[in-house]
């Protein structure tokens, strides 16, 4: 998606160890017309017609999450991230190592909101390592729902989380901004065939 | 807004300890339709076109906030929690005390996006106590920005949050749907002037 890739050159830092910002339009003050035209763009890519529910994690995804949902009318469900060990009933669970917390994380989505019946897309702003992601696909999988596919902004590329889902034949992968490498020199895209 | 209270009458459920669960359309799974309704309302009890920017505390409200930045054209931020006492340059924080951790957090904004030439509107789906959107305020004033209003679509107003808000009378506050009562027999609602 050229637009978006014009502006992680334009707008984005990269800080010493790989760290990529963007947060002046993604993540932290959020640009929700980009976010519109990215949630335009995933339509492209996947069967919105199939699609009931928009599934992501807190905190960051929930901003693309939800323009995803209210452009293709249906409900955004997020799971929450418990960084204790308290099981409560009724929950989905999926243990993920957060490299943002240095820890491990429980993801957590309600059994109430995500029955063997709905048709999940997973849409997230921001692919590293692809734990998080990892861990929504999971609880996609023990909610016995079907997975339809899962949608990400911006991929580190050199980090493999996106290389690891592309394998997955069965499930339609989509990064609408692949960064192939990032430092001092600036951020080089990985060329693909839209 | 009688459409989110019959929501809440419809769907909200009274747990022990005055706990009201809405979080089947407003906070875990998100009806986003209807918080396109909410930020449509919103905009008639504020002068949205003084607005440049939305401002929440992640996680929860971000829906919300990113629906109404979307629809009035501006940006929306959310401060971050932070749990640790880290300080990093850079960043407004504000030190609040968290029911739902149980322990004080720091919200945190980039100064990068928060300057003085913002005119900002806090916005949160729920209010209990205050203690986060008293952060926020907290946090537009360290800043030396404006403060155009505070909007919220669920208060317990039994919990006195919002009325210590009314008593600021510089600062236009608004909640839509504001509980009196909540027990085991139902939800009573505030009566008001709009």
């Amino acid at each position: 998606m050229e637009q978006l890739k014009e502006r992680i050159r334009r707008e984005g830092k990269v800080l010493p160890g790989n760290i990529i910002k963007i947060d002046g339009f993604l993540n932290h003050r959020v640009d929700m017309k980009l976010l519109s035209d990215i949630a335009d763009e995933f339509a492209k890519h996947f069967d919105i017609s199939k699609v009931t529910m928009i599934l992501t994690a807190e905190a960051s995804g929930i901003a693309l999450a939800s323009m995803c949902a209210y452009k293709y009318g249906v409900p955004m469900i997020f799971a929450k991230k418990a960084k204790s060990d308290n099981i409560e009933s009724g929950l989905i669970q999926s243990e993920i190592f957060s490299y943002t917390y240095k820890k491990r994380v429980t993801l957590l989505v309600s059994q109430e909101w995500l029955g063997p019946d709905e048709r999940v897309l997973i849409i997230d702003d921001f692919m590293a390592n692809g734990m998080a992601v990892g861990g929504l696909v999971d609880i996609v999988k023990k909610a016995g729902a079907e997975l339809v596919g899962i949608g990400i902004a911006v991929e580190k590329g050199f980090q493999g989380g996106g290389d690891k889902f592309r394998a997955m034949e069965d499930i339609p992968y989509k990064a609408l901004a692949v960064i192939e490498k990032a430092d001092q020199n600036g951020i080089i895209f990985r060329e693909e065939n839209d």
